[in-house]
């Protein structure tokens, strides 16, 4: 069995308490470090997001991201990304001033690394789609006339693409975590 | 220390014979399994590039995948997970025969774990920038006359995307047998 509570009912839930200083500090860093990324991909998706949905320009005729199927899933992608990123600090802080999990611990490990990976996934096709409909926007001879709202779609994927990047590293460490929970019943790091 | 052989060499490294039957069954699975996630991702990648390779009429005028770069970018991310799959099936074949892995054992697992997830978001991206251009060029009314380029490059992105499910299904995997090396230094499934 991987788990010694296979029940998923942890007897001791703050019996990391009186683990060794090392553990202690090892963990408040993986913690910090998890934070850390978290705000990271906040950040990029929710630029992302704003700067997609603000390109569009008001005289009527010119192009919006609205119209652009791939500049829509950007924007939606983007949009989730923040969210969820928010969510997932919230719950990283909590566990940094509490000491233990806001959902039951194996339920949010579980969900941390699902929602990571899937989320990841979704970053990723998102910003492929959106560069490809950029490069498409500029193959087609439409940015001549319109140069910024070629540019700010460019940006606007190039910050998808660094939430990303920092949603597939959120997913490497809690992943890291998730193991570390199933095979030593704690999700701490192994010392 | 997550493994008992720091320097990476394994004293014995057969030393799995010597395990109980119910480890043995238990290995032989989830080698079997691998091999089968290969051989499927193999197919389908295959498949896709063949497909997309294949998508340009004789005459002259007509569209054709290789003016096209997300269609080009389908086409040789699905050639190189196909060439991986195909070295993977042999390192799989090989080690259910000789019940060692070609490279030395720490190697291999990182070096499987890390292509897995990186071609897997390769192959993701690469589809949803073929679905794109797709969709893009059914928009723009190109695939009215040349109705039999669209179909076919609908059929090559959806190979590719069966593809990604695949090598994303071995990622797991094989970041399962890696972690299960780090904790307990050998790659067989905790029993």
């Amino acid at each position: 069995m991987p788990s010694p509570f296979p029940n998923g009912a942890d007897p001791s839930p703050h019996h990391h308490r009186f683990h060794s200083t090392v553990s202690e500090t090892k963990l408040r860093r993986l913690n910090s470090l998890i934070l850390l990324l978290r705000l990271a991909s906040f950040c990029f998706a929710l630029a992302a997001a704003v700067f997609m949905v603000t390109n569009s320009s008001r005289s009527p005729g010119s192009p919006s991201w609205i119209d652009s199927e791939p500049f829509r899933l950007v924007f939606a992608a983007n949009a989730i990304v923040a969210v969820y990123s928010l969510f997932e600090m919230g719950a990283s802080i909590w566990e940094i001033l509490k000491g233990s999990t806001p959902l039951p611990e194996p339920m949010q490990l579980w969900f941390d690394f699902a929602h990571d990976q899937v989320f990841a996934y979704l970053a990723a096709a998102a910003g492929a789609a959106g560069a490809a409909e950029a490069r498409g926007m500029r193959g087609s001879g439409a940015c001549a006339s319109e140069s910024a709202f070629c540019v700010q779609g460019d940006i606007a994927v190039a910050l998808g693409f660094a939430a990303f990047a920092f949603v597939a590293l959120a997913a490497l460490a809690s992943g890291f975590r998730l193991v570390s929970f199933l095979v030593t019943g704690s999700r701490f790091p192994l010392s």
